[in-house]
């Protein structure tokens, strides 16, 4: 059996990554069905770019992939969370988090690649 | 100095809230600058209910409320997290956590009170 989801007017829901070992929350980023079965399919965490409006697969060019230990539904069915092994860091800025700033603007994160390494 | 937030086009954005000693991903749900605001003002957690279109206070009604330890900004500033210590449990459903389910239906979490006790 599988857990119905509730997407929006979008088509999309929310999904959150978390870091299977340590616990920490990596990122928030959305999903279309189509992002969630390529995630079980493969085992590594698809998403849904809201920007290029397309399917993508995190660490598809920066080698920074999620393989996915289980997929998790909120109790509304409209949000899903990830627990994902992290290959590198998981933000684009180097960070081992995109939560890496607290509102106060303190630096929290741990900066574990140079992303001017990995992104052309 | 405070991050800036980039709420949509409603002018909310997604909140997570994790507990801060387990490590847990308790919810998801969204916040207005309000909430935030009260959020940071108070010390507990405040959302904004997209159905119900008003400002709500985090066990307002059934005294499981989540204590802020600390707010957390993602990347781009469009997703926050909460780092709280969260009375009772956070879900409507007496689980301990919203995210009490895999993908598969299998249950996860732990039922940590009794709804029909808690909520009229």
């Amino acid at each position: 059996m599988s857990v119905d989801l509730a997407f929006d007017e979008q088509e999309l829901l929310p999904a959150v990554a978390q870091d299977a070992e340590s616990g920490d929350v990596l990122m928030l980023a959305y999903v279309s069905e189509e992002a969630v079965a390529r995630s079980r399919e493969t085992g590594y965490a698809h998403y849904y770019s809201r920007s290029r409006e397309e399917l993508w697969k995190k660490g598809g060019s920066s080698g920074h992939t999620q393989e996915i230990e289980e997929i998790r539904v909120d109790c509304d069915g409209d949000a899903i969370l990830y627990l994902v092994e992290q290959a590198g860091g998981a933000c684009h800025t180097g960070y081992d988090t995109c939560f890496h700033r607290t509102l106060d603007g303190d630096i929290v994160g741990e900066q574990v690649f140079d992303p001017e390494e990995i992104y052309e």
